[in-house]
């Protein structure tokens, strides 16, 4: 059953492409006469939020970048689908900038490339798995042509004018992670890019702890680690915890429709639940879009074994017994659109739920998603459906522990926590601490930090720009603050919109006012208020007459004031008010 | 150090109010000769959801409504303040309500008073404290002269119409907490309220399980128990629990301000601060309306004991060290406008937060409340301050133990799960049976179901109107789902508006079109999208001038939909389009 799919991949390639190790490395650049050069550390997205990761490296004039992802929208970012970095300091750099180098193939890190390419037309370079998906999404952006994709493997070595970049096989929810280091003649710098420890992965090689040591000895400037975890005491369990999860669960429902719900980018779980299918002689149906999607791109990059026969379509699913079939969904986090969310909604045009049916949550909550996660699940549960949650899951991510052994593995003389809220950030700052780096020399940084380290000593020496850059439908950058506090505005209240009509060559208004309005009460029902409304602006028209204010940006300002005190007044509510005077044309 | 506020109380009342027992009560109403008699059970509000707690019990023509609560809105309902239930089933039996009886002084039991009681005066019924609390509510809307509030203690038995309705001491996280029992002539309905069982709580004394089991005994017909924990296993920790945490956390951070968020209304943990910081020799100082009102109105009616000189302002602050001070404040549950929270934004007038303060969230986080926490906690790190929220905190609900407890005291004939999500009615349902009440006599309710009882057989008869009322400022009702959409609509994409004026006399257009829109796009960049959207509704205009299209209403029609597919394949946004055509007076 363990099919070793990464190592076969991995062996494919030169042999020597593990052992180029560069005998001209400085080993310990502490000691060496260029204790005068710098590197600088620019993290351009997140760090104090999940997503938008991506990090600048720069020494002399060769820039290396970090991953390039999107950052989902925060709930008061309204209409927002996602937000993306702002790459200005990589833009007025751009003959330095070298490439980007994608860690794995997560929306965080690999998001933003689409928007990111046609502006920089750098190389991109990552596993194959990496690249694979990142095409998938320049295809869809019409883009793919002209990306320059380089394929790599864990252990290769991409010389980049003065630097040399590795990639370091890791272990995450996904194949093809890989930890990053870029090295220079004043040391490494090593990013774990989002990492665990998994000694006993069900597929693929463990972490690279070796190499990781040897890196270590020749040694490490700085280490950029994941926070997510790193409140977290202990070690994050294996994936074979949830292989046995999965084993009982089967096992013990052996008569029900088992549906699963994960991210379709957790491709070891997927494999996973494909084996435990095939175990219990049960078919796969895939359920959702962006499943589908990922799981033939993996398939076909071979990083998902599918035994012939296993996978049916949804079309073919009456052919079967319940006992027989297992739906792998989206929909894990409750997203209103998702395969799970409809089926739990009775809106799911091929599926229904019933009652006996088994309904797995295999991943936890993202902060904020809690409610719509409760949501399904009582709707599930209303359907008669059996949900489980519990033990069906483990992060992804290092908790305690592991951070202590990557920290005493490389020996960093900096330590930069990337990858979490702000909290996390601190808790690794501390585990740093605690594992021999000084106080002094580690840094949580915020987007658009300089941070200059020298094999002396290290400083945020500047500010770049990096706000951040908000994606709505095909706009990109062309909503911001102000139109976000409109949206707040608007969904909390509404807006009452007055309009009148004045004649250019008397002055008269020769119509309305007419009161326009939406959100605010339900106008079919409220004739009465919309009658107070008009006689509101009335008096406003009337005190401008008697008061001989005839500028209209006055008489506005005048019909706006009084609606808002009126509308206070008698609702305790604050919609948008918006006087508008059109003037014909004579 | 425990100081037994509640017993004190209690034994204050005339001895005997604790015996009064019944005599003529029906002890075994299964093997009455009336049989055929039946009571009602109308949720009108909440069940599936937490909040809006309102039940109706009817015999013959006898209500008595437990509960007036509201629910919070969820997070869909944009602009909401709170949701009512719908009392349509009341005021047509206007005549029989003999009353409401609150269990205790919770938001989501007492919170639509206000709004209810002007429609239905009829007497409330409550402990001390719940009626103080509910005295503040109705102050507020100027409304508590006409109340008819009737002040009860644990143990009194009110005789309304053919029933008897006992208030019974339960442990919660509000003293004055208690279950209500409704005597028929064929039995008990039992209503636990919000409980936990508390064997060792710090105030007060513990639930009254021996007059409990005596109910039981004399024959509960139904049982509505608190569903919140029924998926916990075990026994829900007291209140004892957090007693020792407080301690070791003002023992260990004796030079720290330590600054605790709880709930305003959980005055046992207010309680229990005051004796903590009144031990280790602190000041303290209440942060925020609610805490201030609440701790005010407890203290008027002796339910807090506040040692003399413990108290100070926050003015008297800069008089003493950090070490002398700790501060009670709202806010746990990341609330925008809550004191912890302007503390964290650096927006509070008087405390600002200081590297080594000492910040401990006393509370979970409700559902839906997460990130906002987070957010909070992460600005208090980023201040320097130590954010502590384990073990601070335990539930006010009954875990499965007691529940199970509940079931084998009261041997209810019928079990009714109340308050909590759907899957945690159906895990007390799954209590219910496991105790052994036959399937086929428990009943998971919606609100509206009319629920007719027997001796003999239970079965849902009849659903009476009960809506969700919302309420924006001071408006009740008059937003409703067509409101809310169009404000799910505006926050997504905001609005356009193209106005127009058109002559009477002659039809011609003679203005605009205009361009009026918030929350689309950020205006004063969008110069050429502006001219764009204008040239779109030109388009249109020309389209009817050709088409001979003149009716005002097919005129704004055509320019809607041209608009819309404008902006669809332009922007893939989808705002609301307003066209309005205004006519001239002549």
């Amino acid at each position: 059953m363990k099919k070793d799919i990464n190592k076969k991949r991995e062996t494919d390639l030169p042999k020597n492409s593990r052992r180029r190790i560069d005998k001209k490395t400085v080993k310990k650049p502490v000691k060496t006469d260029r204790q005068s050069d710098k590197i600088q550390i620019i993290p351009l997205g997140g760090l104090d939020k999940i997503g938008m990761n991506i990090t600048a490296i720069r020494y002399k004039d060769n820039i290396v970048v970090i991953d390039c992802g999107i950052s989902f929208p925060e709930s008061d970012m309204l209409g927002i689908d996602k937000v993306i970095p702002d790459i200005t300091y990589l833009l007025e750099n751009e003959r330095m900038v070298k490439g980007f180098f994608i860690t794995h193939g997560h929306e965080d890190h690999i998001g933003a490339l689409p928007y990111i390419l046609p502006q920089l037309p750098v190389p991109v370079y990552g596993t194959k798995l990496t690249l694979g998906l990142i095409k998938n999404k320049l295809e869809e952006a019409n883009i793919a042509d002209k990306a320059r994709l380089r394929e790599v493997a864990p252990g290769d070595r991409i010389r980049v004018g003065d630097l040399r970049v590795e990639f370091i096989k890791t272990n995450h929810s996904i194949p093809g992670a890989c930890a990053i280091a870029v090295k220079t003649p004043i040391g490494t710098v090593f990013h774990t890019g989002d990492f665990k420890v998994d000694y006993t992965p069900l597929f693929g090689d463990a972490i690279d702890l070796q190499r990781i040591a040897e890196i270590g000895k020749e040694g490490v400037i700085a280490l950029l680690s994941d926070s997510t975890n790193a409140m977290r005491e202990g070690f994050t369990p294996s994936e074979i915890m949830v292989a046995k999860t999965f084993d009982r669960l089967f096992a013990e429902n052996s008569k029900n429709r088992i549906i699963v719900a994960t991210f379709s980018s957790n491709l070891d779980r997927v494999q996973q639940l494909i084996n435990t299918a095939k175990k219990y002689n049960r078919k796969v149906i895939l359920q959702g879009r962006s499943m589908e999607n990922t799981i033939s791109t993996a398939q076909e990059l071979g990083y998902l074994k599918i035994p012939g026969g296993t996978m049916i379509g949804v079309d073919e699913m009456n052919d079967y017994p319940d006992s027989k079939l297992v739906f792998i969904t989206t929909g894990s986090q409750g997203e209103a659109m998702a395969a799970l969310s409809r089926m739990a909604g009775g809106e799911h045009k091929k599926v229904s739920i019933k009652p006996g049916d088994v309904i797995v949550f295999s991943s936890n909550p993202i902060p904020g998603n809690e409610r719509a996660v409760t949501k399904v699940m009582n709707e599930l549960a209303a359907r008669g459906a059996k949900v489980v949650y519990q033990d069906t899951h483990v992060s992804g991510h290092a908790c305690k522990q592991e951070l202590e052994l990557m920290y005493s593995l490389l020996k960093p003389v900096y330590a930069i926590p990337v990858h979490g809220e702000y909290r996390h950030l601190m808790a690794n700052a501390a585990i740093a601490e605690e594992l021999g780096v000084p106080k002094g020399r580690i840094f949580v940084l915020e987007a658009g930090d300089v941070l200059s380290l020298s094999a002396k000593a290290g400083k945020v020496i500047d500010k770049v720009t990096a706000r951040e850059i908000y994606v709505d439908g095909l706009g990109v950058g062309d909503v911001g603050v102000s139109v976000i506090k409109d949206r707040q505005s608007l969904s909390a209240s509404g807006f009452i919109l007055v309009a009148l009509v004045r004649e250019k060559h008397s002055g008269m208004f020769i119509a309305g006012p007419e009161i326009i309005t939406r959100g605010f009460v339900y106008v079919k029902e409220s004739g009465d208020i919309m009658e107070e409304m008009r006689g509101v602006a009335l008096d406003s028209i009337d005190y401008c007459y008697q008061k001989k204010i005839r500028e209209t940006v006055k008489i506005r300002s005048v019909i706006k004031k009084d609606m808002e005190e009126y509308l206070w007044e008698r609702f305790q509510r604050n919609p948008i008010v918006i006087p508008v005077i059109l003037e014909t044309n004579y």
